[in-house]
């Protein structure tokens, strides 16, 4: 690991204790370096909060002056909610600035680097780049001008089954691979499932649990319930924070009323479409039945597939984790095997489909 | 690692080169260590030659005396195909023998070490054990009196799907699995399969790779073919090598003039029974259909599954990878994940069945 990775790294942790709770901002973290010292660290804070550089330099004070600062994205050259954090670091005189990764958005692209560079200040981009990536896939893909990143998240037996044919499944995945999946919840603007879900399982689809954080810390992500016959129960244990509830679904008073929020598409690419543009919605899990997990795969809407794999067979007769109808290889979707983790008594596998 | 389990490695990379033509006798490895140094190395030699020990104490010499010997299983008691090994090493004068594990058959198991300790050489047993045992799995177990060791090949997609429904699936997973298969048929007694396999693949389930093995020093395995309505044709490949075919099927005097086994046995108990006793096959490799996997799962004869999952869904109308019929949650059969081992650009399982 040569220099600058070791102090990024540094600034990829910091970055990771703002996952949570950036939303819809980028999870940035910064630390400033100087005589092979961190003299000032930062992570982006709640939204309408300050920057992770602002941080780092009001830790560093008048030290700033002549040291490196390390930032996990390109530095802002835009006033936004707060001032362009490329100029703080001007106006605190760092010597250099390493990057990870450059700001995707075309508009703004180089433009923190330009400012940097401009006030004769060197500059280093690409160090630990796809760890950073990594930290704000849909924030990234949404700058680049794409839909929202989606991570469609299953949970199967060896043998690729979710259910017995009468529904029954609780549990198929261990306790650590269910509390896995709240990290994922935890770092999307929105989970998405269809009415069977909710129907079967009573799901909340929330956050309930995260090891080390203050749930009051982090931003909730949305429940959204596709529903296209109107049958959510006012009953529903998803109902019982309804303000952060959207739902897809013939018109209802009665929900409107509780305050949950009728989304006006019909599509998956409009409702996703919509999410980023009107509610700033990146990152979205999507945790649902095999129907609607077709779906999402056979609009080549995925990003990622998390797939947890129970130990267990649980027979040709249960339900299947999804219900694509392929008659040739040839139709196949392809994934590539990104990652696998054992997350005991299972195994999660990361993926990436493969549209052609 | 402690002085003992370095040494140990390095009679466990012996016994390691003999895994492919020790059969029947287990693979058994052997170093002599004196002044921190290796004067004597063995593995053991295909049927008919010597056992670890001996090849470890002639490369020694005198230099034996007041040595420290390592031998992966208990140096056996018997006078069998060869003399000894527990008389050769008193003979030699070790000081002291370090075994990883002891003979399991009841009736020869601690003889060899009692050989030892009653001429004042000092044993040492269970350093190493587990890798030790995990390369004479069907050795061990049967000589505890049990079946042959069944391993259970699945190559499955993340769906769990094996074909398409028409029976096209060549191929799902990569050439690097498909090459690791080589290694566990290599390693067995027996390859079972089912007539279907043969009729829709043309499957010849011999071992015709390994990497820096010249085939001409392995033992082949036997090819197992159930086929009870007699269906194997006289053109199929599995053929070419008749000698090394057994089939249970209903008489027939064509395959017998070929040179082909015919087993008498209907069960797949008295299948495995009858291997071991008439055959000395102690470890079996089922590479097979659904039907005949969910079998063997079903009789509780699987000790190990190898299921590769390879990164694509054929959708859910394709071939499950087993015929189970379960109704109930409580119904599964749950199995015990114990290896996880990425072959690009699938991964590898293997897990232990738990019989209830």
């Amino acid at each position: 690991m040569s220099e600058h990775e070791k102090w990024m790294a540094e600034a990829l942790a910091q970055a990771k204790t703002a996952i949570y709770r950036a939303r819809p901002n980028p999870a940035v973290g910064c630390v400033i370096v100087k005589n092979d010292r961190i003299i000032g660290r930062g992570a982006t804070a709640p939204v309408g909060g300050s920057h992770a550089e602002v941080f780092a330099l009001a830790e560093a004070g008048e030290q700033a002056e002549g040291a490196t600062a390390y930032v996990t994205l390109e530095p802002c050259a835009h006033y936004g909610r707060t001032p362009p954090c490329a100029e703080a670091l001007v106006k605190a005189k760092v010597a250099k600035v390493v990057i990870a990764t450059l700001d995707p958005n075309p508009l703004v692209a180089g433009k923190g680097q330009a400012i940097l560079q401009q006030a004769g200040i060197e500059t280093v981009v690409g160090v630990l780049e796809s760890q950073a990536i990594e930290l704000n896939r849909g924030f990234l893909k949404v700058m680049a001008g794409g839909l929202p990143y989606v991570r469609l998240k299953i949970a199967a037996s060896l043998d690729g089954r979710t259910a017995m044919a009468s529904g029954e499944s609780k549990w198929i995945t261990g306790e650590a691979a269910r509390q896995d999946v709240q990290h994922f919840r935890a770092m999307s603007g929105a989970v998405i499932t269809g009415i069977e879900t909710i129907l079967t399982d009573d799901a909340e689809l929330n956050v309930r649990h995260l090891a080390n954080i203050d749930l009051n810390q982090i931003v909730q992500p949305y429940r959204i319930i596709l529903d296209r016959q109107g049958r959510l129960s006012l009953d529903a244990k998803v109902l019982q924070n309804p303000e952060t509830v959207m739902v897809m679904t013939p018109y209802r008073e009665d929900l409107v009323k509780l305050g949950v929020l009728q989304l006006p598409v019909q599509s998956l690419t409009d409702l996703l479409t919509l999410l980023k543009s009107q509610y700033q919605i990146y990152d979205v899990l999507v945790e649902a039945g095999a129907t609607l997990v077709s779906s999402f795969l056979t609009e080549k809407l995925v990003d990622e597939v998390i797939q947890y794999i129970a130990p267990m067979y649980l027979g040709q007769t249960a339900r299947p984790l999804n219900q694509l109808m392929f008659s040739t290889m040839q139709q196949r979707l392809n994934l590539n095997l990104f990652e696998i983790t054992q997350i005991h008594p299972d195994v999660r596998l990361r993926l990436k489909p493969i549209y052609e």
